[in-house]
Parts: structure tokens; C-alpha cells; sequence
């Protein structure tokens, strides 16, 4: 095998499993070849990875050590992202009754949600999560992609106690945006004691079922180590959550008018 | 930039976004350097990608034509995927009251998740899908990395009318699983007319919900060209539909006797 090829294998293998550690020797009975070899070749791909700006090579060095590939985006992609978000987002033909909009297609696009989701595995990667979690149903593909981005699992909470789940802990919740109270519920073996959770979710208002989320993690021994939402309303001004970190914010929708003001979260 | 950073690079960009075309010019760009460098360059990827096993790059020719990566998955690494699958599956600590099976940790797994999705991806490529569709909640993972192999965009349908969801289209239909009449609902923004539509799905016994998802389609003057799922029960033998691809099959399963029976399908 070529230099090229190896380095080139090397690069796919890393970056399919992102945040997940290769032992040298790994490489070196998959390609039958010298550390020496190896060592050259990840330094080459480490050259490589840099110049896509997707991410980079971090080697940790000991009998334990080994490489991993961490997913990165430029600013300068991020503001791209950001753009194209808000871009799809202020679409007139989005507006529904009751000045709702419809997002379903930008929540469930593969491409766009693997971008969405480099922004908060770059933003949260400090944290050292244990898992991912969200509510169901709409956040879910975002939530999927962050996990798979930083080399977690993912937990999801559902609505309802489903018979699939086992036993669950159950938690009510005041849901702003519905204006009731909800439930969520929770299978008892979905997170482990003593975790550290990133909450991910596509859209909050107030926050109502964040901080229900919030309440569910704490239910289990957990902590909440950082909460990333794509799409933030700029109404109403006082949260019942801070530290969260958008992707955009959302201002004044009006069917009647045919507004929606979008805008990037700058400070991101 | 040297050939081979320019190679791994070109593979980056081209595994990040599979069954997408890209022209010649946006390389020749991107790297400032001229088509018949390129050229070699995508050769030269083009073998590496080969050697990876995960898939392989296409060339169109013409002035349309370009070049994009087609996700692939060997034969030994399906068999592989599939032990991996049986083996979590049959693990005792699973088994729920009723015979049911917790299995949300699996449909969640973001790596194992991604396998899967390459089986049904290299199962349906010729189909020339238009979108993915699954029915929520555990499924979505699952269908959502099938899309993003795909490079088409999914649809998720709920269970009940959300707003967000603008105007729907529902029907009835009957669960086995749950032994009652069940609903779904569906955004009528969600699937264009004349669509080509895989379902995917994480879990089938006589196949009531799929019947289900495809009257759903046809509501939409839309048709099912493929149906894959994850993991279908082998009783009861007589299925409501037929013409899907399982990864494996669950048999006996016996609290009581803490027995799961699993097997890969070989047929696949």
C-alpha cells in the first residue's frame, strides 16, 4: 500500500468513529507496517484534516495513548451555517396559523443537522459528557448527531411510558409554547448515575421543558454540564433556563404580515 | 499542498457528503490546481477510498458530471454488524415483564446506528429513493442515517397532529404489538407527489404499523420502492406485508425462562 493510501484509510477510519481513540498498533497490524510508518502517516493526515478545516488529529502519547480525530468547524463556517439556517428559516412559505412555522424538513435534514451539530460537539467538547439527551420527537436527529460527533450515547425521553421502556420515572412540566402542563417520562435504565449530560433540543421559548428535562436528569443523579438549542425565540425575555448556547434566534412572527425575523447568535 | 493532503482532503469532503455529486471545477478551486491534477488526484482517492472497505467513488463524465462517494459496506462487515446486533440483543439483562425486550440503548447508538444505515444504503441505492420515511420514535436514528448515506432528505411521522405541523393528513390503523387501533398523522408539506419513498423501521412482528406507513404514502399519490428494518420477530410467520429487509430476526423470547433467540439473516 502507497503512503497516499494509507494515509488517505487512516483518515476515513478516524473520522467515521469522531472523538474515539486508535491505539498506533492498531494501524500497524491493519496495515503491516512499522510504527515508524504509522507515525509518519498520521502526521501527514494530521496535515491533511487540518487543511479540509474539519476537524483535527489529537495524539495522546504512552503505552495507553494512541489517536483520535476531533470534529472542529472554522468560525468562518459557522457563520456559513448560521446564514443558510436563518436563510431556510425566514422562508415566508413557512408561516402557519397562529403564527406557527414549519421546520420539520430543516430539523429532519441530514446535512444541515450534521453541520448544526460540529457547532455544540465544538462548543461542549470540554465538558467530557457522558451522554446527549432530549425530549422527543423533532430534536432527535440534531441530538443523534452531536452524540455521534462526540463518541456518546444518546438517551431519549418520551412522552409517554411505552412497555419497550421497562420501568421509567415520570416528571410533569409547564410548557409554554402549548400553554398545559406536560409529562415526559424516563426509562430507569436509559442514563447511569453520576453522569454528565449535554441536553440538545431544536427550539425553546421560555424554557419550560428544558428546565423539565433538567428536573429529569437530576431525578437520576445526574448533572446538566452544558444545553445547546438550535432555535431560540427572542420572546420572552426572561428565560427560566441561562447558559444555553443557539445556533439563531428567533424575533417577530406574524402570519397576518408575512414576518419572520431571524438572526445568528453572534456570540457563539 | 502536496498530492496526498490534497487526496485526503478530496476524500473528507467526499465521504462527508455521500451519493452527492461534486463537478471537477469546485476541486480545481478549492486546491487552485488544474483538472488533470485533479484527475489523478480522484484516482488516486478513489483506491484509497477501495481500500477502506466503507465505499467508492463514481466519475460522470461530461459537462455535468463530476464525482461523489457511494457508501459501501463489505459482506464481511455486514456479518460482523449483524453479530454485533445479535449479541446486544440477546443479552438476559434486556428482558422486560411481558416478554418485551429493552432495546432503546441499541436504536440510540450512534456508531452501531451508522453501520446499519450502510446495509440498507448498499440494499436500496438503485431504487433512486426521493426520501426516507419512518414513523416516530425509536426508528428515527436509524432512518435518519439511512437519508444521510442516501443524501436524500427524511420524514418523520408523527403520532398524533402537532401544530407545527401545519395541515395533516391522518389514518388508523391496526398495532399488533399493542393490540389496538393506533393513529398516525402526517404533515401535508412533508412529501412531494410521485415520490419514491424507502421505509425504514426499527422494529417489525406482523407488520401492521408498515401497512400502516404505506397507505400513509399513498395518501400522497407517493409509492414505497424498498422497506428495511432493523429487527423483525419471526412470529407471526404470515406477515401483512412482504418484500422487506431485516437485519436480524428475533425468536423466542421468554422472560420467565430468560431465553432471547436471535439470528442474524444471511439473505440479506
Amino acid at each position: 500500500m502507497k503512503r497516499s493510501q494509507r494515509v488517505a484509510s487512516l483518515i476515513k477510519i478516524l473520522t467515521d468513529s469522531p472523538n474515539t481513540l486508535f491505539g498506533l498498533q492498531y494501524f500497524c497490524t491493519l496495515f503491516d507496517a512499522a510504527k515508524s510508518s504509522i507515525s509518519e502517516d498520521i502526521k501527514e493526515a494530521s496535515r491533511a484534516i487540518l487543511e479540509t478545516g474539519t476537524g483535527y488529529l489529537e495524539t495522546i502519547p504512552g503505552k495507553k495513548g494512541g489517536v483520535k480525530f476531533i470534529p472542529d468547524i472554522s468560525d468562518e463556517s459557522i457563520r456559513e451555517l448560521q446564514e443558510e439556517f436563518c436563510k431556510k428559516l425566514c422562508d415566508p412559505s413557512r408561516l402557519l396559523g397562529g403564527n406557527f412555522l414549519y421546520t420539520s424538513d430543516i430539523f429532519y435534514n441530514p446535512v444541515l443537522m450534521t453541520k448544526s451539530a460540529r457547532v455544540f460537539a465544538k462548543k461542549f467538547r470540554k465538558q467530557e459528557a457522558d451522554c446527549v439527551v432530549t425530549l422527543e420527537t423533532k430534536g432527535i436527529p440534531l441530538a443523534f448527531s452531536v452524540a455521534k460527533e462526540l463518541g456518546l450515547p444518546l438517551v431519549v425521553i418520551r412522552r409517554d411510558a411505552k412497555i419497550s421502556e421497562g420501568s421509567t420515572i415520570s416528571i410533569n412540566y409547564f410548557s409554554g409554547s402549548e400553554d398545559r402542563l406536560q409529562k415526559m417520562t424516563m426509562s430507569k435504565r436509559a442514563l447511569k448515575p453520576n453522569s454528565k449530560v449535554i441536553i440538545i433540543d431544536d427550539f425553546m421559548r421560555a424554557g419550560g421543558s428544558i428546565v423539565g428535562i433538567k428536573e429529569m436528569v437530576n431525578e437520576f443523579n445526574c448533572e446538566v454540564v452544558a444545553i445547546g438549542v438550535a432555535i431560540v425565540s427572542v420572546l420572552p425575555e426572561k428565560k427560566k433556563i441561562k447558559d444555553y448556547t443557539a445556533i439563531c434566534y428567533l424575533g417577530n412572527v406574524s402570519t397576518d404580515e408575512r414576518i419572520i425575523e431571524v438572526m445568528p447568535n453572534y456570540n457563539i
